[in-house]
């Protein structure tokens, strides 16, 4: 049996009872490399927190970058679920993820397993898609290269504000990306991880679209205990340090904010100073 | 301090682990009308579900229907948030409910929490919103009736097609409503509770939008562990039986969908016969 079982927000706390039963009835457990990021960091405090996933979890947790996945060794998962219960741990919800590219990958192991014949459970949790409540129209916004400009998501966000509606934007995050010059060689060099924050992004958005009034409300760890919630104009939001990552943005209409309790709710959470 | 505790999918076991550890902690639970009867449903089983549920929780569960969280004694929760630790269980996500009115209760009680000064903590878990993997879009189907037609939710799916995307129905579910002519009255009368069936929206469906042959999805009780999720052309998926609920609909562009593997995962759930 495969469980991919989402770990929702906030850290391995985030996964659901269910969730907790079957990763620990597994004889081994993966956890896909971005999850791993997001749920470790890349600071001192790494080990530690592995160690207490582990503890919470009842077993060692295998790193599973794309090459495990995707890769040569890519059936190592599979050709041990036929045997084994097998967990593969994903950030948030297993199919609700918020870059494409893992969600076709989390989709390609489901539907490479059921090929095989492996049974596949997947186990929901909360996805940062829901978790901001009102916005069922997101975006991501990439880091701007030479290749990846703002065309990308610029129209969803245009497109939403012409409908009256809010973005949700999913910040660039950078797991474990082969540097482009080794993505042909045997041993690939790596870019050191990186994440968007909630100041690059408006930098970005800054121009020609918003300006520096416009509303917006930046958000920082959702669903953990140190979540950071703050709303206010663009030119303020710019300088407020928002801590470790992940960070989204949501912008919305010009100075119009929906119904009369959302507003009521903004102002929780507006900026003072 | 006030807990609004997301359950999640598929009973007691969906909430998180964070979620249990506030709710352990807790002097009271109240549970939402809805999610108490979506939890333990409404059949001879109900006080062995809840007997269950309260021993995973660790308290008595309180069944808070609408006069409870807005109605006359609706400060009852709000009173005792201020003095001890009270949870309040919403199935799903708190914020990512499938019912507008339900969604804005839950904000308003905790927009009437924080105005008072209690601190509000909400606690993540999934919703059938991302649960249904790559549908952003949904829309509810109502039991038709006199003065409810399609029109309400026909626009939203008409819409969807046109943009090549997929719509997520979330069917009617009347909890504890208020029989029309007891509105008024000190003593309300409520409606027995139903459950719209995935037969009954194919059969509202049906025309003039979709013919017997459209392909949709029916889904129920995601998350559960007997979750039941089939495939196939309206004319066959009219005749299945799909159990207990909730139900929910997942309906595409004609005979048309997505990409690849979306296409190899939906021959998983195929009616073969």
């Amino acid at each position: 049996m495969l469980y991919i079982v989402g770990m929702g927000l906030g850290g391995e706390r985030g996964v659901t009872v269910r969730g907790l039963d079957a990763v620990r009835r597994c004889a081994r457990i993966y956890m896909e490399a971005r999850t791993a990021l997001l749920t470790l960091g890349v600071d001192g405090d790494t080990s530690s927190r592995l160690t207490k996933l582990e503890n919470l979890y009842g077993n060692a947790v295998t790193i599973a970058g794309r090459e495990i996945v995707e890769g040569e060794s890519g059936d190592q998962i599979l050709c041990e679920a036929t045997g084994a219960d097998i967990a593969f741990l994903v950030v948030g919800h297993p199919f609700g993820s918020d870059e494409p590219s893992c969600k076709a990958t989390h989709t390609d192991l489901v539907v490479e397993a059921k090929k095989l014949g492996i049974e596949v459970k997947v186990i929901d949790s909360a996805s940062v898609l829901n978790a901001v409540g009102a916005c069922h129209h997101h975006t991501n916004i990439p880091f701007f290269t030479e290749t990846c400009k703002r065309d990308h998501f610029y129209q969803t966000i245009v497109n939403n504000r012409g409908l009256g509606l809010h973005t949700l934007c999913l910040l660039d995050i950078y797991a474990k990306e082969p540097m482009s010059e080794s993505l042909i060689r045997r041993n690939k060099v790596y870019e050191p991880p990186r994440f968007m924050t909630v100041n690059t992004a408006i930098s970005q958005l800054l121009e020609p679209a918003y300006d520096e009034d416009s509303l917006c409300i930046g958000v920082a760890r959702l669903g953990s205990d140190d979540e950071k919630i703050v709303a206010g104009p663009m030119r303020k939001l710019v300088g407020v340090d928002f801590g470790p990552p992940p960070h989204c943005l949501v912008v919305g209409k010009k100075f119009l904010w929906g119904t009369h309790v959302e507003k009521e709710m903004l102002q929780f959470y507006m900026i003072r100073s």
